[in-house]
């Protein structure tokens, strides 16, 4: 088997290593073309490197499968529809990025205008995907799905990789996956700082807790380890910002929610939290501390409601 | 009329004045005697001044009626700990302090044992009080409550004074009173700060739009007048810190809907927002600093997820 | 001054009613034509009916002011595309309706083109409104909006319309408006299920309360006022139903707040109650309910954590 | 080794059965005394019932080790005021309840005044427990909690057991965990709520989506294989109502929080969501359609704000 790969960022660059040394043949093309050849480089001959679209198009077989691993939104259409006109009917194209899953439906009837076939995949696994293997959630028709199952099987580890359902799908079920990472994090967040604050604070060992509570516990789970590994390297993370940022998942699972009428607090409170660790200087903590002040007197610390 | 006043702070020097201005007697005791010695000075004939709660007690005819306007907890607890045995049968106490509505009932058990009447006052009315009049909400038995009704008169505007119930609820309603204002004013300063950061924010006359939604519109109020002084002041209130302090009764509203199963979103999502304020280096933003971090990759906010 | 009303629904009626009431010549339109015909033999002289938008149109002194007062979206839009034709350049459209703001930009674009003048106004005043003045926000260029003065006069009582910036900014700061108006219906909703859940329930006058609240208390308000009719009507509100509808304008809301990384938890949450209002089966509260009996055992209500 | 066990509940049976089945000797005492005779014959040689507390002191060897497995509150005050006196110095009471911390650190007293040692076991593991292993949290001095090791050892798989701290740092701890598992049950509910709410609900196979995000996937957790388990059982929960309990912990948690000034917003909206599935004519809804109705017109649903 034989793909192509656009984008060697973060993740499509670690994805096309893991592809090639799972026995599957890559082509890679990127905007930056030394990080193909470098990627072809270190790869072997099961890599090669294009240096422009076209000429990716033209080493691969017929019909293509060409995965696109880029930053949502302008970069994907961008490369999208520069990639369109270069393929034939019945060429396949994968957007594996964070793409926001209406972009999928009005991608796809683009595409399949054309003949040119269009599946979504959300893929999740972070830094850790290399080695252990990415959680992919693939939307599209089945024959344009189902070709892809050699790749998806190197891509993840055994039952990494699920068919969700049409397209869109895989991006959307992607999507509230991280919305769900968001209200669990915020949870074990909100766990240890009242931990950290109570009566017990200095006593207690961060992550002898996390191990202890990853034996047999019902919160058990994958971020409870790395939990354990970040208080392991610093027990109250004080070399750290308090600055989360977010990655747009989180907004657009609010905004489905909100769409299809779905009561989603904690989802919601985990995503306000984020934007509120990137203020310093609250415009609305200010109209409530002018408020108190109005209301109760001067010295806005001192007055008595 | 006769009344005691025990404890000269913001609210019982003000509430002081306005009974004397509106014909109640008062003697006033104060721990720092001075206040009180000022207070009898500048209010003329109507106003006294004791040097001991014993005093205070041998100045009052009986049945005396003892307002007490302290720091809720143990300064109250101290004072009335002093006061009863000097208080004979018939007497009343009126706890007029922010006091939590479970101490009534202990304070007034324990005033009842000894014959001495008891009843609570909560009272709203900041620095406006004075000059506005306050609002008092008042619980205890009819028999207690009714002899104070010329008093509270005074101390209130038309209308602004009710006997809301047995002991300890007229602290309760009050309670509930700054709870439902601490969600009011973080409704409305959500919705400035959502005005300050959309497109249209620099154009926007934050003072004229508080004036115009006063006029006509379904969130009018006192608050928004408030906050129609505060942005005339100062339109983005630049000057100010986000700061906000907390007073017990946000907390106790969301213990006692706690304890109800009441689910209280607003309310307690205010009292947070007010937590929150005073953070400059949140612990739980750290933990989800961290976390991204163990996952997705070193550099904290490069990191896509 | 003479313009044209398109939409006789509750609320553009009553505003016909209020400008031709006021001196205003208004001549209207409605899909279902009777509508208008009522309302015109009804307010007599000063008021027309329309049997066609370009009846309405030709009715007009140029230039020309046409107010819609339409259904939000497919409605609105259909009409401002058959009303375009019929105009001449220097005519204006005043989009009266529940309007999304990005809405008024694109059709204040549309319009532009062909020389017409386009803004919006955000209407609050409910049922209120006929009788008290509504209370509007304008958007738009000042040499558009300034013509539309003396009707806005008419239709608002005193201080109850302002020019709040350019195309959209009326209908933004109304949504916001609305979102602060979720936010405290909330506050007061929990704070009065609070008092009613309390040891203190059975005995609490809701009434007396609310009007207690209403002179001198921090929290007095209309939405406080309309709170005392509600409770005066049935006091513990036994004859209705705990369903609450939802506008577009609080989830318009929430979505500016999430494109904005503003924290909007209160004016959120209380959106979200709403949507929980309207299920009677919900499957979040399924999902977990599952979840502790897995975890703890068969009896689902038995079960000890 | 050999402890006394009082309480055969479910947690005490199985913790019991446990231990002997891990070569702890085990003298159960209940108050029914029929389910320690029938626990006794059950498990044969090292296990043993007892008729009263008093026989159970008496048939255990200085010094006592004896484990409480009762409901919170009442009825392990009941237990314990009536084994002190039983109880000689150097004897050990756990407790290994629900318990909130401030009654260990009340009753760690009155039992160190007698000379008995008093230590605090959180334990979860629901019904899982017994096959698997409990995780056990200990509060207490080191001499007290160091001679239960080989106890912990049995009931806990290995790495399940931690002395967390001083007296009451082991419910402390447990507690907290169980307002994180709140805070994850209630991120995984909503998201599944969003995934059956889109357009993609119907296509979507959540077992199967369970299975495959416990494969490589972030979220990945215990309780989202007892998801799976749900989901397999019935795909959409029909079967279920959805009405959710809430234990102590979750309610303590918040408690906590409020009194460290600790912002919980996660934790909290998963509790309130379990207050909310409770009621089926929320009050609060009732105030919000009855403001609604006053504001905007008298057929509820039919009203535009």
């Amino acid at each position: 088997m034989k793909i192509g790969m656009i984008g060697l960022g973060r993740m499509g660059l670690n994805m096309a290593r893991r592809l090639v040394r799972g026995g599957i043949e890559v082509v890679a093309y990127n905007r930056t073309v030394q990080k193909a050849e470098d990627f072809a480089a270190e790869e072997g001959k099961n890599a090669a490197a294009a240096q422009t679209m076209a000429e990716l198009v033209s080493m691969l077989p017929a019909p293509r499968i060409i995965w696109l691993m880029l930053p949502a939104g302008g970069p994907t259409d961008e490369h999208v529809d520069e990639l369109l006109p270069l393929l034939s009917p019945g060429d396949t194209i994968v957007d594996g990025g964070n793409t926001m899953y209406r972009d999928d439906l009005r991608r796809h009837k683009a595409a399949g205008d054309k003949g040119i076939r269009y599946c979504d995949a959300g893929v999740s696994g972070g830094i850790w995907g290399l080695a252990e293997g990415y959680c992919i959630m693939v939307g599209g028709e089945p024959e344009v799905v189902g070709p892809l199952k050699p790749a998806l099987d190197v891509l993840t580890g055994p039952g990494g990789n699920l068919h969700t359902g049409p397209i869109g799908s895989g991006h959307f079920v992607k999507m509230v996956h991280n919305g769900i990472e968001y209200g669990m994090m915020q949870a074990y967040a909100e766990g240890f700082e009242i931990l950290a604050a109570s009566q017990f604070g200095e006593d207690l060992d961060f992550p002898a807790i996390c191990d202890l509570w990853n034996h047999g516990s019902v919160v058990r789970s994958w971020l409870l380890e790395l939990a354990q590994r970040a208080f392991t390297e610093d027990r109250r993370l004080e070399s750290l910002k308090p600055y989360v940022d977010d990655s747009g998942e989180g907004r657009w699972t609010v905004n489905a929610a909100v769409e299809t009428a779905v009561s989603a607090p904690v989802i919601t409170m985990a995503l306000f939290e984020r934007f509120r660790s990137r203020q310093d200087n609250s415009f609305q903590d200010r109209v409530l501390a002018a408020l108190r002040n109005q209301f109760g007197g001067h010295a806005v610390k001192k007055r008595g409601e």
